[in-house]
């Protein structure tokens, strides 16, 4: 599949870029800065089909991934809201302030980022996932195994099965439906506890869910 | 220890009271009606020590878990202030809503129900736990491994610890710090997201953080 990445050279987007690419995506990397998407693209090069562009260009592409940081969310949004309806949009982002106490939950007017950009893209199916996982891990390509689980968010079945299969992408991940897009803030918000459990365990951390026996890992170590 | 219980006759404090009386603990299990509270305790009479008594007499146990439905919450705290004053008070309260949609966060004017027990109970160390156990495994004596890990949320280093320990009376299950207190909200709304993996998925679904192969289990299946 083409997949696009909105702001593909932060942390998150880069690391996704790697994880699509090595899993045989075209991976149109998207930024502000082309020349700066080209210049990470470059060094994902190893990776596979990884293109460095314009964020309005990764916007064409047949699914989008959006990792920008949240202050520049829904400007972005509206601006590529033409380009893409019709498409399913996989928001990965998750608004969070940082004081002397570590990362907390920002308050969200739309509840969360995911129904923030449901709301400026009427016209796309928007599905929230990809939340936390590990982007140090991701960009690793020595790591072989991606612990935990990635929750997905949405309204519609059939982007949500998109999108759980797009977790195959991540080795040792599992992509698990984690409920409507009103409980997107819960997920966006629980990586602002798992920076308190890195910092306490000094670990890249994730979450699983238990109790789930039957449901496979989408591709093991 | 002594542990009170308020609200021990709900499934989650019921759950509790059991598998605190499995692992030696003396169980006070509060409710309002205190004859249903001894009816309850003595259902859970082959788990071993458990007396049900009125709300108020377990809040003068040592430690105190707090399970009541939110809608009571904030009076209940009040009415019992002075009781609770100068102990540790573990709130697992998850104050949802539900509708036809399934369940959702409730706004909560503390942010959590852990801040908010935290506000009327100046006098006490309030940490957060327990919140996203399956009060149906609990419950079961007959289950010898609860899968998954207890996030305990809090100020006070010595209290987390102790709250981490008392997780070691739920067989299988791991405690781990999981933010301070103002990150509990997430916790206490992410047992929304389970109820949907439930329901999706047919299960009794808890949740574990990855990327923590140094952390034991409290106690091995």
């Amino acid at each position: 599949m083409r997949i696009g990445i909105l702001g593909g050279t932060g942390p998150q987007g880069r690391g996704l870029g790697r994880r699509f690419a090595m899993a045989g995506h075209e991976v149109l990397l998207g930024s502000r800065d082309a020349s700066r998407a080209q210049q990470v693209a470059e060094e994902l090069a190893d990776a596979g089909n990884v293109s460095g562009v314009a964020n309005a260009e990764a916007a064409q592409a047949e699914l989008v991934v959006v990792a920008v940081p949240y202050e520049g969310h829904a400007d972005l949004l509206t601006s590529l809201a033409d380009a893409l309806a019709g498409k399913v949009v996989v928001d990965c982002v998750n608004p969070l302030g940082f004081d002397a106490h570590g990362p907390y939950p920002l308050d969200v007017p739309d509840g969360s980022a995911a129904q923030e950009a449901q709301r400026i893209l009427p016209g796309s199916t928007v599905v929230g996932a990809f939340h936390n996982v590990s982007a140090r891990l991701l960009d690793d390509p020595s790591v072989t195994h991606i612990p935990g689980d990635v929750l997905v968010l949405g309204e519609d079945r059939d982007a949500i099965a998109l999108v759980i299969d797009l977790v195959t992408a991540l080795p040792g991940s599992r992509g698990l439906y984690g409920g409507r897009l009103r409980l997107a803030r819960t997920v966006e918000s629980l990586t602002a506890n798992l920076i308190a459990v890195n910092r306490r365990y000094k670990t890249h951390s994730g979450i699983s869910i238990s109790g789930l026996p039957d449901v496979p890992a989408a591709s093991a170590p």
